[in-house]
């Protein structure tokens, strides 16, 4: 581990093998992966459809250069525009979602001829680029990440005190909003997600001033957050989205997807972008593969009564240690307090160690101090009667 | 096509096969491949070995959390490392080229608490961010990326004329520069390389001043520019270097390498860094089989002959249409000049639908002028030998 960079902290153990919900180490012990690697395999590892069509790709032709297109693509595009709720009509391939971000910020701020970003304080966006500054993670103080309401009733009072603030924002600077970048549910910064009157408002103010809605969906999407896509939480319609992670099921590809009369109104001067692996057929085999695999084992749907499951369990924990519990689909966030002399860090911590110990590895985040469970949409009954054991008897403190 | 964002052209052709040095079209024509894909197969498309180690690994784990590593990436490191002429011992694997710059550059700018960066006019750093805006495809007017003379002797007055431009610019800048940022041969800039003398004086300068000398070898590592490395054109020792392109052989795959004494220097906080698919195995699975091949195969070795082959030809050529030919390694820049009525745009498309008729893919770049060879480095004999004969045909006007 030494020829590594420490990019982050690394546990002392080696994987070596992955199938399904679990992972293995290097001695042969199998861990319930309920980060789903960094959120990427919906589907769970090496998903045998996935890597089936992968291979066959590979026999074929992975890469090419940028002049050309291959049948595959189409077909993944195709495939992909057709999964969608609402009708989108074009797309481009990349590799991250990060860059997929950026491409979509700069796509929007083109097109309005704009250079503001307007977000919420928690998202988080991206590695880098104006999507890591729009990002709770930036250190660049932004009054344009603004404060919003945690609410998920549909007759909520939320407007009358937020309406003023967003209000406020867009009498400075609504001629100068490029997009407003929405994370439809904040999973780094917490598990949260807005109130879906204050997010249909903004949206409301963002396009009549002009500007676009840009979606985050490189964690919420792909049947993430209890539907295919996140925005349909909100029931508003973006005008480009962003997927990544989930959409090539642990293979590094992402996506842009919009209209063609947004696109019309760049030139092919503005529009240019290329990137060595945009389009590239191995990673749009993989999405064909994705978007297969979802329709036809019903991925979103079947996922609803795991989530309900789960939800149900942890929302009976009554431990002093939880201060609050949030979830929105497959996406379960544990908000940990002080108890019995401990800081929050020392629970959480303990509880990372005692989890990995059982076979078990969870999400956490020590400064947003919190603990999170985000285990592939498909995970068995079995499994989660198995992580449902071992969370009441690491809980037992 | 319709549903494809057109960041860039597309010829009407659909590519669905791909093999060593060729690609094929969905009627079955084939190709000879002188753009490597994006500059990135090497090796030539779907190298067996490659191939065979990708599928391998799809049988084990290609994904999995950032808080774990596995065997396949700390051997990739290992012989990544070791396939280095000089000695560095740590590195991070990452997704594409412009994410690696990025990351270099900010490696160098935590590292001295500068902010600026230098650069040379014509160099290609990436797609977006800094390693833009150090590019001559930015559109910011920067006085740091600056002039260079070229020259290829060991004995030059380059510095006669340039080291007061140089003096000039570290006058200004020095206690500001955090790295010298370096793309060895501008192959998208035209395919120039800059004077040795010149390069060494201003890595000295840098290094002097404080400042770390990061260096682009995305198109040119990996043997591409007649060396494993093109840094080694001029003999000096990077601080950093980034690797992209054939360091997958036409998979996503890029990295950063550099030593531990420099990552000591900053805290764990400032080192972080998380992206979806760092330090994949599979893309480790692609770089150490990457890596095997170009020793095992002695690629670089074996280009020698061909690159010499391929130069003393192109060098022979006496056209009107050809105002300069350049080359380092196996990069062929062919500079077009007006002949016969006919504009250098005229020219070019001409000739590269000339060559797509013949079954001959070319680079071409009508902004600066000039059509590019850029075959894999075991391009073979009897192909070198088609080419030839096809250019001569072409290039009959």
């Amino acid at each position: 581990m030494n020829q590594i960079l420490k990019t982050n902290s690394f546990e002392p153990i080696l994987l070596n093998k992955a199938e399904g919900s679990w992972i293995w180490d290097t001695h042969g012990k199998k861990y319930l992966d309920c980060e789903s690697g960094m959120w990427c395999v919906n589907l769970g590892h090496n998903h045998p459809r996935v890597i089936h069509d992968m291979k066959k790709q590979l026999n074929e032709i992975i890469h090419r250069n940028k002049g050309f297109l291959t049948p595959i693509t189409l077909e993944a595009a195709e495939e992909l525009l057709k999964f969608f709720p609402n009708k989108y009509d074009t797309l481009t391939f990349l590799n991250s979602g990060t860059e997929a971000m950026e491409f979509g910020i700069n796509f929007a701020k083109k097109i309005t001829k704009r250079k503001r970003v307007l977000s919420l304080q928690d998202s988080y966006l991206g590695a880098y680029g104006t999507a890591k500054s729009s990002s709770y993670t930036s250190s660049e103080d932004s009054k344009l990440r603004i404060p919003y309401p945690l609410c998920d009733s549909e007759q909520c009072n939320c407007l009358e005190i937020y309406q003023p603030i967003i209000d406020d924002v867009f009498q400075n600077y609504s001629s100068e909003f490029a997009c407003f970048v929405l994370e439809p549910v904040m999973v780094s910064g917490g598990v949260y997600k807005p109130c879906k009157q204050f997010i249909r408002y903004i949206c409301e103010k963002i396009q009549n001033s002009g500007g676009l809605i840009v979606i985050d969906e490189v964690t919420t999407g792909m049947g993430r957050a209890g539907y295919k896509f996140g925005y349909q939480l909100f029931e508003i319609i973006p005008d480009v989205v962003v997927l990544g992670k989930a959409l090539g099921n642990g293979y590094p590809v992402s996506a842009i997807i919009t209209n063609s009369f947004l696109e019309s109104k760049l030139t092919p001067a503005e529009l240019y972008y290329v990137q060595s692996h945009q389009l590239d057929p191995l990673g749009a085999a993989v999405v064909k593969s994705v978007v297969n695999v979802f329709n036809e084992e019903k991925i979103v749907e079947r996922s609803k009564e795991k989530i309900q499951k789960l939800k149900d369990f942890l929302w009976s924990l009554d431990q002093p240690f939880i201060k609050e519990i949030r979830s929105y689909g497959m996406i379960f966030g544990i908000q940990i307090q002080p108890y019995n002399g401990m800081t929050r860090e020392e629970i959480i911590l303990k509880f990372k160690n005692q989890f990995l110990e059982a076979g078990i590895l969870i999400g956490y985040n020590v400064n947003r101090e919190f603990i999170r469970l985000l285990p592939p949409l498909n995970i068995q009954d079995s499994e989660i009667e198995f992580l449902k054991e071992e969370i009441i008897r690491v809980f037992e403190v």
